[in-house]
């Protein structure tokens, strides 16, 4: 197939390498011409001499330019590519969905991790086992869909059909809120001293997981917020209702309120695993001490892989250079983490096995 | 020195495994006598026939029990050793300091994982390189808390005075609030599909890592909120203000707002890298896809460990048994992650590299 890509970014400039590899043809373009030069030297895209020029004569054509300029840019796609299906990758779909409402146009959002910017940090497998989610409406042709949804398939990732509105009212749910979390936690936290303790410096392992997406890339994540803000301002007015909930509780001393809570809570964990992780065994941690040198992890996941223990997750919590660390492995089913933490055992670590549930 | 350790729990056990390491001599006592066999029988403790008699002839008395039955449990310590320091490590220190304000007792706290519970998951290291807060106050007499600074250290924790209440303060905002994060989010994105999708389903590694703590064993977790409740509510109210005030700017579309609040996090995630890890060098990423089989991880680590490169911190993201995954590695300074890359890169693996905090 013909494929223009629109806006050579890192999402951009990855459809190109993933859809070359896939067979198709692709054509690219975009604004920032170093953006442009660099797709073109990693083979991602044949550029093109303008965004009119590079739709002209593709059968379908991507846009991945930044989310405040999607209206515009696909507007421009549909006029230029007569014939074309045209497409898009932007994060929020309600907007763009109530602005071009045209039968030859029909949003997608990969959700792919975004960590780096720019077409060098671009991928063919970006989008391998990851869930695109498409928007078709009343007037999308079902012919159209069906290419749209082979193509998306053609590059690794799972399309999964949404009405835009509900894409954005998930992903304030999923993606939006944990973000805003993340970012208000770390400035609450850091906020100040107590009295001359820094919180930041008391923090532990499990903090600066919470806070791993906090301070990312402010260019992306202010459109991200302002375009998708009544549905993000919707998520937040009812966490503080369960934050006030929860206040209350604490008020009362309900003990009754916090154990049902927090038992809830293990519940939709539980879940959670299931959902990511396709094993049913149940899920073990395996806790090790680990000395911070080179090559000592090395020698545990050797040890691990002789014996033909899978590893589902792994988390190193670093102390310090002198003190070293743990490592905690999880890995589905009780016999198997028992055979680790033995296997372990016998060559001198320190170890310990939990349910990842702890009952 | 002659130690007793009332509770014989994953603390109090840990307590008595690293004080028998480090030379002293333990007697210990708790009132679930499978929990007082189990930890006699890993040689935790020399098992007492009573609390009194546990106490009577020690020089130091730890006190371990759950934080409701703290003051009872520290004051029949008091009473039965009459010349004896009594500590407790409770994970609250407020209520205990206003309960007891005896010259002998200086209230402790050790910031030690508890993901297992019980003796069973007793460790001599579990407090090798941890904060061990402890609670002087003005009747303390400096001998007593000398020898109480002494014996934390030969567990191998590293002790910390504080005030009870500037303790509990701290600990409301980086773990007690926390906690209440992951569980609130954990239920309300649980709390109902939209339009027939399973938000959980939808979730990504960042959120399974912001909820990692979620739903951890109600049975400690409900004291510690109702223990701390004052100090919870507080910093939940100083929280749900900052909500409301991030919704206002969301409201108006305030993009200045917002880059200042994404860029004041970034800040302080890097000071929270800094505390963390003690290198100053600048963290980088290094992501690599990986294949889900055993052994896969071993032969990275092997790679790496053979070109000196040390890892400060991993995670693994997973996708499928099918589509395998990818790990991330955090590796500091910038010389060593572009090695790092080149050497997995001739090795065939996709890999790409970026600093941990994007600029």
């Amino acid at each position: 197939m013909k494929v223009a890509v629109i806006g050579t970014g890192l999402i951009g400039a990855s459809v190109g390498l993933a859809a070359q590899r896939a067979g198709h043809d692709v054509r690219g373009w975009d604004a920032n011409s170093d953006a442009l030069a660099t797709a073109a030297a990693l083979g991602a895209v044949d550029s093109a001499d303008s965004a009119d020029e590079a739709a002209a004569s593709a059968e379908l054509v991507v846009v991945a330019v930044q989310v405040t300029m999607l209206t515009t840019a696909v507007e421009a796609a549909l006029a230029a590519a007569q014939d074309a299906t045209v497409t898009d990758v932007g994060s929020t779909k309600g907007v763009l969905a109530r602005a071009v409402a045209h039968e030859r146009f029909i949003g997608g959002h990969p959700v792919a991790g975004a960590e780096v910017r720019g077409p060098e940090g671009a991928r063919a497998d970006l989008f391998q086992g990851a869930t695109w989610f498409l928007t078709p409406h009343a007037a999308t042709d079902g012919d159209r869909y069906r290419t749209l949804h082979a193509f998306v398939g053609s590059l690794g990732a799972v399309p999964m059909a949404i009405d835009p509105a509900a894409h954005d009212r998930l992903l304030a749910l999923v993606s939006h809120l944990p973000h805003a979390l993340a970012n208000l936690l770390l400035n609450q936290v850091g906020a100040a001293p107590i009295e001359g303790h820094d919180p930041l410096a008391a923090a532990g392992a499990s903090f600066r997981e919470m806070t791993r997406v906090a301070g990312a890339n402010p260019r992306i994540w202010v459109d991200i917020f302002l375009e998708n803000a009544d549905e993000v301002r919707s998520v937040l007015a009812e966490h503080r209702r369960r934050v006030e909930q929860l206040e209350t509780a604490l008020g009362r001393g309900d003990a009754g309120f916090l154990a049902r809570w927090i038992g809830e809570s293990a519940t939709k964990r539980q879940e959670l695993l299931r959902d990511a992780f396709e094993d049913t065994a149940e899920l073990f941690r395996v806790h090790v001490r680990v000395a911070d040198r080179p090559g000592i992890l090395a020698a545990i996941m050797q040890a691990l892989g002789a014996e033909r223990i899978n590893i589902e997750d792994l988390e190193l919590h670093h102390v310090s250079r002198e003190r070293g660390g743990s490592l905690t492995l999880l890995i589905a089913g009780e016999e198997a983490a028992r055979r680790a933490a033995d296997v372990l055992a016998t060559q001198g670590y320190d170890v310990d096995v939990a349910p990842e549930i702890p009952s």
